[in-house]
């Protein structure tokens, strides 16, 4: 059995392109060290970046069924989120369904299972963060939930939900969140580029924040090397 | 002890250069989902795509005193396949050891263990597919049976087999089903050419299979999101 | 609390420069297998070789202060090597700490951690070796020790050492015994020469090292292949 | 910073109890597999059962400080739920806190991470799932929350669900859906009794649920085994 | 589709019965370090030890229904020996199969996957080798094979070849080799009772192999501790 | 070649036997967090506790000839702490060295790789703690080291040093801290006695180490559950 959610209210594009012009480290941060996958999901070609609505996506191991069905729910600006309901390294995507959600506008797939095809994938600029490379297919016989709130790397993601991903990973931003983390990293990045001017200058991160003042407190003792 | 099958007959080179012409995961599949290694092997760089009768080779953990003994049985055409009798992943092959089989015309190396000189192999253009990148080596003291049957990485490989390796990993094919291999390959390649065509125009995979006429009978319900 | 060793001698740079022209396989060979770090710590970009002086320094684990106070003690042709006191994947080190490091004319980082900012470190050509790449950043809290000996992946490494690293691997060389395996790794480089020139016109290293007229007393058994 | 979320509402002990008599397997079926916490986590000893209602807690990495603060939210018939912020082995549990849990009247202890004092845990009758059994021991100084929604082992959990764990893992009950998922249980044990003494006595479980007559369909051949 | 092949020759329950007389090790020895499951394979209890017939089954990922269908096939003496087409954890196996099972006879299982249940099993004595204890069980949709060659663990395992397992793991012994085994498992054993009475009084391993005077050509030297 | 190190000098075994009083985490912490073996060595039955001399042995992958060696070097009260020279987990020592390591008044093993026959060693209450089980044996031809300095599972052993190991890992403590350290450990057992009396008639660790005033500087916010 297989729920499919339709008319899934997504993140409006604009505020989704503008969340693609930060960093996932910076996106991270911006809303409080949360959000962030797995380090299991690794880019199958770098440098990349994207951004996107989370088309979810259940899979049972061994089985694709539910990717087919989740073509038919895609739109332009979507990303596609996959999770197998048990851990399952399978090939579960290759270049034919880059095709198809390619030809729908969807912008690339994450996945806590596995990817093949990969020089294709490459070459058609598809980009996937998967958490290994595997050329073992699957059948499609039991069909997942798709459109759902999943678990995916460790995070809960719902569909409409943004993703951003990079050489870093990927981190989801909630749907209500969008506008309010764009400033939270507007702010972090412009904060960064004065810190960064100082310390390519020479200036060090301690002094900057004071922190070398609170040295005695926190027991940072010097010691002279010895002979 | 070590046994070393000398005058092992390969497979016809028309057939290795044919099935080189195929993707991994198009042969996995033309030859019902079988001979696929395990995916923890992984390409040194990429892409890459090769061909090659298999020219086996079983170490001890830690010596690598077969391989020495395997350039011996090298033909041009052969891809090594190494596989330790435990799990090992010191760097049992580097450079010189690819310069000793290259000048012997064999296409690349598959171990399930460890490699070195990447940066070497890499600039050689000799593909390799390893488990472990380790600049750790090994002694030349104990030797493994050279052109036997072996499994490697979870798979059957009998000498004169026929490996075919890319970016998605590393396929045997046996040497007796290589033509029938081919023409399946090809099968499923052509029906790929079309199919490709009715995705990229925006068709979708479950009205070409007709998948979506079984939803009722599969369980797929669709449910409106709600506000 | 934590400890701050100043003024650590360091191996002279005209030294650390010439081991930085071997490879990191031919140095581990020529000091008797050992200083190798496990191969589990991996170059963001490659190709990439780099040889520098340790600045040590341990982080406990979701906490990088003490990268931040080893800033301070770093010099020019130092490389930052940081282990935690549990093991911890979180990405300990990215471009702002790059940048500060850079400025201090620091050559690299080797973590057995995590390390985010990848794409912006591989455009600055700041060459890491991490265990993950993870955009998880930590807080800044409790320091661990700095340029005080650590064990990194297995290895001991004491400030002042020296750091060879590049596409294979990271190894260490104890600073009495640079001038040493320059000497050792010099003498493998050209013995290298010639036998690569013999093994690239097709003669075998059995024959060149008289392993083959061994064969009887190891017990290696040709035997035909049976049609 | 840490928010302690007091006066949580906890699911009724008699619920709690109820579903302490229902084995883990039999509960995560009854609910539609959902809740199970992933199998790297496991008993210190076994055989051993036990329910209770969700005390949770978050953790930073090599840092207990949050359980201490926990303490003073238990209440008898909780089972405390300890997840690190990231992936951390340390030893975060030991005898001193056992003591003063079971003090409280707390049941056991969940914990995505290391526990130490194993022996005396055991002796104690103080029963643990963990990753890991690791002596080594944390800091306190920078707590997490407590009583707050928490993701452990890939699974939500929310102060005042019910945790069930055994010698097969770790399952969460949600808090709304106790009293339904005893029925379900109860309807599965039940006719589990009924069906084990059919398998008892030699009846096949194709026999007892059709499946045998759905061979043709589903396509299972048999063949007589060659000579 | 599956292939169930029926009719399938065993071992003599003889034979069986004098290899289940010894430990997997020697047995393992005995046959040239040949027939070892990989050690993910542990007991869910201990001590233990079995021996019977294998009784191979072929599974989806996430699928078990292909062992309801082997339960038809099982005969007095058989060990269930399962491998899922794709590493997989779920629990495939549990009580009522066992109970199952056990009524026709079965002595145990062997499965490169997970298993559930175990303190019934246990209960039971009945014996299980398993990768992992896992809650999660498995839908019965798709069948894999029954009673053709597997590859478990890492091993080639033929329909009525011999299993043996242990506390220290799994073997299998090829039928036609079993006679042999045992004579070679009975040699092996009579020596070490002559091996033991010498080591147990003290003497050395090294004077009974006559190894110790080998050492000057091996290259043992000894060296007295410095002060 | 092989060093082996004769005329070791060992801790005394009055210090030895008092260590083996306290728990592995007691001497862990009593030691300032230093000297603890990674938490994959597991014991092979429990409760177990011992204590010992390091006698230090280096094998190489698939070899335990030095182990053969390392007897030969054996007093009473030692414990032999095994490491490979690259990971391997075969079986290197079984029930025939642990008579033979017993006979000489031997107490138990450590070893970074593997161990089989546990089933006999458990029977002999000769205690094991080990990376893995596994009935694969190695071959005896080439030696490593023997009481040297080694580098076991993180953590440096120079023969004579004393090991400690008990259900929760394995600790070694240098000879020359040896009293040091049973005094502090000494302290520390039994100020938590008395913690332990508190803990356990209900009071709480924050109330009596004052950690309770300090909430409002480390930011701990109480909140009341919302309905």
């Amino acid at each position: 059995m297989s729920i499919v959610v339709t008319g899934v209210t997504r993140t409006e594009m604009g505020l989704v392109d503008r969340l693609g012009e930060f960093g996932v480290a910076t996106i991270h941060e911006a809303q409080g060290q949360t959000g962030l996958l797995a380090p299991r999901l690794r880019p199958i070609y770098r440098p990349v970046r994207v951004s996107g609505n989370a088309l979810t996506c259940e899979v049972n191991p061994g089985d694709n069924l539910s990717i087919h069905i989740a073509v038919d729910q895609a739109q332009p600006g979507d990303i596609l989120v996959v999770t197998p309901t048990s851990p399952c390294d399978d090939g579960f995507f290759g270049e034919l369904l880059a095709t198809s959600f390619a030809a729908r506008g969807v912008r690339g797939l994450v996945i806590d299972g596995g990817v093949r095809d990969v020089a294709d994938l490459t070459a058609m600029n598809f980009p996937v963060w998967s958490a290994v490379i595997n050329a073992k297919g699957t059948i499609k016989e039991n069909p997942g939930d798709v459109q759902v709130t999943i678990d995916c790397a460790g995070v809960r993601i719902r569909p409409g939900d943004v993703i951003v991903a990079d050489d870093d990973g990927v981190v989801v931003v909630r749907r209500e969140d969008a506008a309010q983390v764009i400033e939270a990293s507007r702010i972090r990045e412009e904060s960064e580029v004065e810190k960064r001017m100082h310390l390519s200058s020479g200036e060090l991160g301690i002094d900057l924040t004071g922190m070398r003042d609170r040295f005695g407190e926190i027991g940072v003792r010097f010691v002279q090397q010895e002979d």
